[in-house]
């Protein structure tokens, strides 16, 4: 795996880097579509590749235990049981076996934990954490990491980071030093800024392909997140990807991308999709607000996707409240080329050292729209 | 309107005959895919196009309760609104109001109903069901019709289908001679002959564009409906189209065009895609029995579809295992292109006049797959 800085804003912390997994090559900072259960819920492989998103993110855990990683691998690889021809990104399973499963005991061996689909009995290490990862054919590769949700006292967060770093160690002991995948550690340490700092120092002497900041978007206020990420930030090296689980919206990707973070992923926009709820610069719009009605216009007036080239706001408002999958679909595949353009703007944004502009710029129209939202739902 | 006979096969009753609404032309013998509240479940109206579909049916009822045809019309009519460009058959919500809705009371004037979305009351008179259609922009209209289920009592039958007679007589008056689109009339008369021909006789005399056989595939044997629709269609004209409503499977589809039936509907192959039921050369097959766990193939070895040329029988049924929206919309592409294929062969059956052997030669194969599956439930 290579990471290679091509730009950094002169005026922020935010970066312009290329990412090469073998052929393959994406941009960042981008946002990573989540595809849980080897499909980003709702859109075909052929979409994502319309709209033009280069990585997703499937979901180990849930591989893991359907269809199973040796069905996939009989079928070729993820990417070939998928259909997908660009990056994926495998998470370590350790977020949803920790909140999905109803968790039996965790050693320093590893996770004993109950299936959240059947309630089979399963054990998982580090190793085969790995292992996993590596039958699936994935391209960037998670350590299996202890996830605490918000708030936890200071021991527990210690307690938890430890094993964290004695797992990652003896994960990055496992991987073989020519491997041609990327293989990134997760910071964990909570809201505990000593933690944090220990966790990045530890796992940068490991020498990992990339830096995960996990153990956030659990809760936690937003401003004490970016009070984390700021400072965890500092710890990790330039050179190497730094990677924001579990985020998010356009604004706080925007934020977070002038922190210096340079990949996401978050199942929020294609979940709120679902929902009826879309993405325009104009801020967030519910598609079940009667006001959409006999509203012919796009989803959003500057949007030149397919769905805003093709469709009415009245006509996704109906399917959405007819709860018809083709609604689903067209919300979906709009708000991650929503996503996937805003990251792109951004790039170029940063290419002309005017990333904080541009930031501003976005959010005044999009938060200002969201203001009005909130109000009317008040009033 | 216009329906031109290109071809009469010389061993059986199909027929192979060119259907013209103003500028749009599909051939038939043809399956329309149902997209009851205007969207194909699970499709878009671009895949509808390029799986060479040419006609899709709307459900009035549905429409008319939401979003109501006066949004539809704001929006520039149904074909604008869910942007499909091909041919629509509105159904004339008799059906759903006798099947879905809680019914109030029918008299010779209309039906008062309550809404099965949200117990509205309502009124529909036959006159207003063809106003209903007209805003909505169809392209073929039908008539309301008092629909039972079966069996009923003669007495029974008898007394719906006068009403439907009637209804059918003010419908016709309404509708202006130098009409562009089509107007269909209904037989009914359950399985009574006699009330069969009398209907068929007496909709023949306020001569229509085309004639539906309605109350078929009800709950009645498939030996009396394939009777039925024998009798019937000789009382019908040659000269003009000939509708069986909610039909069908492949094999009921070849049968009844052998008997001259031109047009066909059914919400089943779109349903039981839905539920990992795909059809195939080789007769139905459920996805969700784990034979097809790691099998590589695609669904029908034969078939060519986006589907079956990109992802496996393994992936399909992974995804409909965990109820992801991608396997329904991908069975859903793979049968509605199955049953589009199948009525282009034949088609090109009866232009050889070899219709009976293509029926015979499909069933032997579809057919006893079939038998297999189903020995081996019962073993």
């Amino acid at each position: 795996m290579q990471f290679r800085l091509i730009n950094q804003d002169s005026h922020s912390k935010a970066r312009l880097a290329c990412l090469r997994v073998g052929q393959k090559v994406v941009e960042t900072p981008v946002f990573m579509p989540v595809g849980t259960q080897a499909t980003v819920k709702a859109l075909s492989s052929e979409e994502l590749g319309k709209i033009g998103v280069g990585i997703v993110l499937c979901n180990t855990y849930h591989l893991y235990l359907r269809p199973g990683q040796s069905v996939i691998k009989k079928l070729g690889g993820l990417h070939h049981f998928m259909n997908w021809d660009g990056l994926i990104l495998t998470d370590s399973g350790g977020y949803q076996i920790f909140s999905l499963s109803s968790l039996q005991k965790t050693t320093d061996e590893g996770v004993i934990f109950r299936s959240h689909i059947d309630g089979s009995r399963h054990f998982l290490a580090p190793e085969k954490v790995l292992e996993i990862q590596r039958i699936l054919g994935s391209d960037i590769f998670m350590v299996l990491d202890e996830c605490l949700s918000y708030p936890v006292s200071y021991r527990q967060a210690r307690g938890a980071l430890e094993r964290t770093l004695r797992w990652a160690k003896r994960t990055r002991a496992t991987w073989g030093e020519s491997e041609d995948k990327g293989l990134f550690g997760i910071v964990q340490g909570s809201a505990f800024r000593d933690l944090r700092k220990r966790a990045s120092e530890e796992l940068v002497s490991y020498q990992f392909d990339g830096y995960a900041l996990g153990g956030l978007s659990v809760g936690e206020p937003l401003s004490l997140r970016r009070e984390i990420i700021e400072y965890t930030t500092e710890y990790l090296p330039v050179e190497k990807p730094r990677y924001l689980m579990g985020v998010g919206t356009p604004g706080e990707l925007l934020e977070d991308i002038s922190l210096g973070i340079d990949m996401f992923d978050c199942a929020l926009p294609t979940r709120i999709a679902r929902n009826g709820t879309v993405f325009t610069g104009e801020g967030k719009k519910n598609l079940r607000n009667s006001q959409y009605k006999d509203d012919a216009n796009p989803l959003d007036l500057d949007c030149d996707c397919y769905v805003c080239r093709n469709y009415s706001r009245a006509y996704l408002r109906h399917l959405i409240q007819a709860r018809e999958i083709l609604g689903m679909r067209l919300a979906t595949y709009h708000n991650v080329y929503f996503l996937t353009r805003l990251m792109e703007k951004a790039r170029e944004a940063i290419k002309r050292n005017s990333f904080e502009r541009f930031k501003s710029e976005f959010m005044e129209k999009f938060e200002e729209e969201n203001k009005k939202l909130d109000l009317k739902k008040e009033g």
